[in-house]
């Protein structure tokens, strides 16, 4: 087999079969092909597209490329929760040590910010000491003494994918939906897992602007979860404006804290309960979405679940004291308000700029390499269809640099619009799809 | 400006501007841009195309990206022509010397053979001492005394399309229509042409293996040569069969002195007096193509384009005693005949085939670091529609190793098939497509 040979196959539009992709996977793995065929292949792919079946085998032979996190031996479903990325989505933060808290075992392996949305990992370190680069028996140690675990992908669960990403990211390449979904499915594959709740972010903060593109990339991300014998469920769900009021680092991880103390806003609770219920229903530790949210509820309000995350981050190295007392939090320099230059009724976020926004604070990543701080962010005052007044505080912007700060002010003051008519807040939740019930008996 | 931006326009299938094409020309000749990016974008332009504008630009930025051959201080029109490729395809050779001495000044740059068609130069060094690699002032002052230079493509002239191809070589993506015809051109124009015959092989033994393609590509060279003001006349030939008798190196070079000795295949003949006469045509050397041929008869009846072939061996370092003797070229150590099984009409060639075998045989290259033998090859004893008798020899095989020949006898004696009905054979001419008069007289 020849690889320009598979080149030349996609390039027609042809269907690879399973020997090809795995003679592709293997020979990006083991770098016996060079990148100028790689990405050559990849634009293929992109602008011709991959079957369920050709997704699926991308997927098994990317999880084949490196390690497979195994759990067995450790009682209970493992369930684990992906996010398409958000802006203000700490939904992981949160709901990990909640069903934790329940009986799901969560091998929470997390990805870096790149771009307006912020990473799950950036948001954990800001917890001062807390490590989340652990080497596999650590990772395992982790998982078993707290039932959940908050980790980098190791080097080693599918590297194909790892070195795929890199060359897709600088070859235009990324927004593949055949790529994206195997990327996604075969680092969860690599988790070990029995289930996999899909939270697909749709509007202008999402990588998805629009509810069609989201439902293919859910449809796509369930079909191969299944056509792999993984029980998966994909809830649409909106990211028109930030997702809770924090947005960017250490102020996110508070207000995941907050959730578990039993406050925290609105919309991130009912998001943090509802994929809770969905992840106990594949782990058949709830029989119906009532009882799931029941039960998320009730570990909530016993403080089972902020102890949990207090448990997880002990033994990563942390400071569990963050979880009672936030302003151990790393704290930025300067804080200014933007405040309403009328009164009216928040009609409108330009999220996908707010993510934007605290990149450009510092708080994320314009290059993989790039430091964040996890100081910086804003701090919303409002949600959509909230009445302010003259001079209500809508955000809080938080810096260590002044320049910077006066930059994101005036960024912030553009992207929050008032309007004179009350219009429906945009639904949380859009559609959830599911794999066939007989399906799931079947794998999970 | 950002590379992966140009990508990303590509891949939606935008326009790319002149200024955006010569951003990345620039960064592929001065290696601003590593080598997966490139290919990246070289299958979104494979897939998305280009219109006549972005493939003219491309053209021109690659024209830039190296030296133009300074010809204004020879005077007479500078005319060259260039072939797609085909088997037996030694027309340059004869042709050259004959529209010389008519008065053309023909600074020829070819290419070597790779894959099944020959390459003019690999044929020219069949010669003993003829050197084809000349710098540029040794070039200049060959074109000076002899009319015309036979030369290899200088690592000075359209680097960037150099560095393309190579990358397109091994990523599949060589034959886009976009990419060829920039990449065709950008060669031509760095000559520092007045005019260009292009001979678009149609058939079998072409890369083009149907009109509608050839015709494609003629339409696309004529339509840039044009935009970048060069006279442009596109010849569609057969290539259904080869052309003439010889397939390989000595015996093609060998082939074309027979022409300008006045004999040789009808083909062959027909074909290098009306490209000949078209060249005349663009360099306003004649007013008709009867004119033309009628020039191009006369030089070869009186001698003086084979004088002129001796004047630029003798130039270029090589043994112009070939001219007058064809054993002093390199001879095969094994030859063996092929025989008509049945009697019969010759009523097919697989002519791509007999191009591999030759190559098989040593006489071309798989790689382009492979060596070429020149004294190996095929030699034809019959052309389409030629009645043989059983026992008749249909071709001789040229070899310097006994494998090789037994393997060549055989797959050669399945590429010619005999039939019992009498078909006419291909046209050798198909179509002529020209730049509108207007256009040429602009531009000539």
């Amino acid at each position: 087999m020849q690889f320009i040979d598979l080149i030349r196959k996609k390039r027609y539009g042809s269907t690879l079969t399973g020997e090809e992709i795995q003679f592709f996977v293997d020979a990006v793995t083991h770098e016996r092909v060079p990148d100028y065929q790689i990405t050559a292949l990849l634009m293929a792919i992109f602008l011709k597209g991959m079957n369920t079946e050709e997704r699926s085998a991308l997927t098994q032979s990317m999880v084949r490329s490196g390690d497979v996190l195994s759990l067995e031996h450790i009682p209970g479903p493992k369930i684990d929760k992906h996010s398409t990325g958000g802006v203000g989505d700490k939904v992981s933060l949160c709901l990990a040590p909640a069903v934790a808290a329940c009986g799901v075992i969560v091998p929470m392996v997390s990805g870096r910010g790149l771009g307006h949305t912020g990473g799950t990992l950036d948001k954990l370190e800001a917890i001062p000491g807390m490590v989340t680069r652990l080497p596999t028996a650590r990772l395992l140690q982790v998982v078993e003494r707290c039932g959940l675990v908050f980790a980098g992908q190791s080097e080693d669960i599918a590297p194909a994918d790892r070195k795929l990403y890199a060359l897709r990211d600088v070859t235009a390449t990324v927004e593949s939906l055949s790529l994206i979904t195997s990327s996604i499915m075969s680092k969860k594959l690599a988790e070990g897992l029995d289930g996999l709740v899909l939270d697909v972010k749709v509007g202008d903060g999402a990588f998805m602007k629009n509810e069609n593109d989201a439902r293919e990339l859910a449809n796509a991300l369930v079909a191969v979860g299944s056509h792999c014998g993984l029980g998966v469920t994909a809830l649409l769900t909106d990211m028109n404006q930030p997702l809770g009021l924090a947005i960017g680092n250490a102020n996110e991880m508070a207000e995941a804290i907050e959730i578990l103390q039993g406050g925290g806003p609105a919309d991130l609770k009912e998001i943090t309960v509802r994929i809770g219920a969905e992840m106990l229903l594949l782990g058949n530790l709830a029989t119906t979405l009532e009882e799931g949210v029941e039960k998320l509820e009730s570990v909530i309000a016993d403080g089972s679940a902020l102890q949990r995350l207090q448990h997880v981050i002990e033994n990563q190295d942390g400071d569990p004291g963050v979880c009672e007392d936030v302003s151990r939090f790393p704290q930025p320099a300067f804080t200014k308000e933007v405040v309403a230059q009328t009164s009216g009724i928040v009609n409108g976020f330009e999220t996908e700029r707010l993510g934007r926004i605290v990149v450009a604070l510092g708080g994320g990543r314009l290059q993989a390499t790039d430091d964040v701080d996890p100081a910086v962010g804003i701090q919303l005052g409002c949600k959509y269809g909230d009445s302010v007044t003259k001079g209500a505080v809508l955000a809080t912007v938080l810096a260590n640099d002044e320049t910077r700060l006066e930059e994101a002010v005036s960024a912030v003051k553009e992207s929050i619009s008032l309007g004179s008519d009350r219009q429906a807040a945009p639904p949380l939740f859009i559609a959830a799809i599911r794999t066939a019930p007989m399906d799931r008996r079947q794998t999970v």
